[in-house]
């Protein structure tokens, strides 16, 4: 299993993306192919000591800056790190891609460079969210902000296949992400979708609220890209709120500063259950060769579990599956 | 003052609906007119000893359920409690209306018994909600599903005023929910609501994204109902989840349990901060005359408190405001 990864996506490229892919070597056994300029990669390796002895390097003389236009990267980016690693995918250099950069880029260049699915209409991109039971699979969360019913569709089949093959849940429990639990509720998209879903081989649970999305009650959450991309900001954004008022309670005095020890332990762990990047990266869905966008602040772990992830991917064959299940 | 009260709205009427209304009576010393079936009414403050003698009644001898369709309000319970004081209000017999019952209902009949707005396209429900700082008043929460792009400016029209006028936010910031913060972000409505809003006369800060809304960045926050609905949704739900679990957390053992107690006050102060419902209804907007809709759980305080926001909005005349804005 060869895994290409942009060595200079993300944050905390080169280092924290070269630390990673040796984790994974080591950890998976996968061979890694680092796309990007080798002097800056060799010297970073070198300065760390990062046994990057056994890594293939596809020379790319760009880096993507992440304010670019997605566009750019088959045009004035179409050397970046990122274009030739997809590049690289599409020709069967390795058996999927990992990159940290720029979410826009990699879904055009996905799309473009290694196409979609045939009968696919959109790539979509995925994403694990914990939840008080196991986590639950959000699609899209952000790549197709103006979506017709058929794409909620298509991002339903695509996830229901993803929670089984890579997360083992025997028969997902799919639901539609809305603004009341009856049939007869929601915008005109949702109620034309909810028809599609209703007659879909999936199992389909029917109308979901945003409320109950924390509470595991279902496996697949299908929203277009602006509400899956609210969805998941809300998240952040009100568990980081909450968290910050959390520790503010138990800096008040001396009493609280020590209660704090005995539930350290507990809200760290609560922490990382929260914590999304955990899950490794978001899988771009409908494209014909497993790529993971990985967070852009990703650190060596991070990265190392969306190199896991792609792993799965490939060999799990969902690519297969999907295109099948049309 | 003479506020209208639906005494038969939302799950704990009507006691604790009279009760809300005696405490606002002696609070804010308003005239309190209830709508509803006399002989209940009178029934009930006797049973539970409410002092009701100051009160006025409206017979109405209809209770609309909360699982009516929503149009039902015109034909089949326009002899509801619902439809009686919204007929009241629209006559002039109060300067507000105050209702527990069902949202739909109350949208519908408020469109069409009050009327809107001469210039107002659509009927908003706005809601505050807390942040880390000040709350920030969310427009619309869940009235209109399918949206225009004008819609969205004159949700961010009325939100400026009632931020102005009630909140006394003396010059509130107006943002876009959107999925990124650059202007170019979002969907084909985004993108289009973006331009009429960029040239209106409130101070429009432009696009937010849906984690930094619980920081408090912004006074008012702009959406179409759908979205407004899965922000407010997304609130409740990821907030109840964190803090079931941080109850857990407290329960694990003795000590944890001990240091419970050390921070027990300021986690129940974060408790109410957190509940939206503390800030009293909802109000509709762009109606012509204050209809106030009341947490369908609400308590006596609740209705108090939503009886208390119908007076100043009654007083600080937003209609007017609202009016002269277009």
């Amino acid at each position: 299993m060869r895994i290409i990864v942009d060595a200079f996506g993300g944050d905390n490229a080169p280092k924290e993306i070269l630390l990673g892919c040796a984790m994974a070597h080591e950890e998976f056994g996968v061979d890694i192919i680092l796309s990007g300029q080798p002097r800056l990669i060799e010297e970073c390796a070198k300065e760390n000591k990062i046994d990057t002895g056994a890594m293939e390097i596809l020379p790319a003389s760009q880096i993507m800056p992440v304010s670019a236009a997605p566009a750019d990267i088959l045009k004035k980016y179409k050397d970046s790190s990122m274009a030739v690693g997809l590049r690289a995918l599409a020709q069967g250099q390795g058996q999927a891609f990992v990159s940290a950069g720029s979410t826009g880029a990699l879904v055009m260049g996905a799309t473009f460079i290694i196409k979609r699915i045939a009968g696919i209409k959109r790539t979509a991109i995925g994403s694990a969210l914990p939840t008080n039971s196991r986590p639950v699979f959000l699609i899209d969360m952000g790549a197709n902000a103006d979506c017709k019913p058929e794409y909620l569709h298509q991002f339903a089949l695509m996830g229901d296949i993803y929670m089984k093959k890579i997360l083992n849940v025997e028969c997902p429990r799919v639901a539609l992400a809305n603004i009341g639990t009856e049939d007869t509720k929601g915008d005109t998209l949702r109620l034309e979708a909810f028809d599609f879903m209703k007659r879909a081989g999936y199992n389909f649970i029917g109308n979901i609220e945003a409320r109950d999305i924390p509470l595991g009650v279902c496996d697949v959450v299908v929203a277009d890209g602006f509400t899956g991309n609210i969805i998941l900001k809300m998240y952040e954004g009100v568990a980081a709120a909450l968290m910050a008022n959390i520790k503010g309670i138990f800096k008040k005095n001396l009493l609280t500063k020590l209660s704090a020890l005995a539930v350290k332990d507990g809200l760290t762990d609560l922490k990382n259950r929260m914590d999304y990047t955990e899950f490794g990266g978001a899988p771009l869905m409908g494209v014909r060769a497993p790529v993971i966008k990985a967070h852009g602040s990703s650190n060596a772990k991070a990265i190392k579990n969306a190199i896991g992830q792609a792993k799965y991917f490939a060999e799990r064959d969902l690519i297969k599956s999907i295109s099948e299940s049309l």
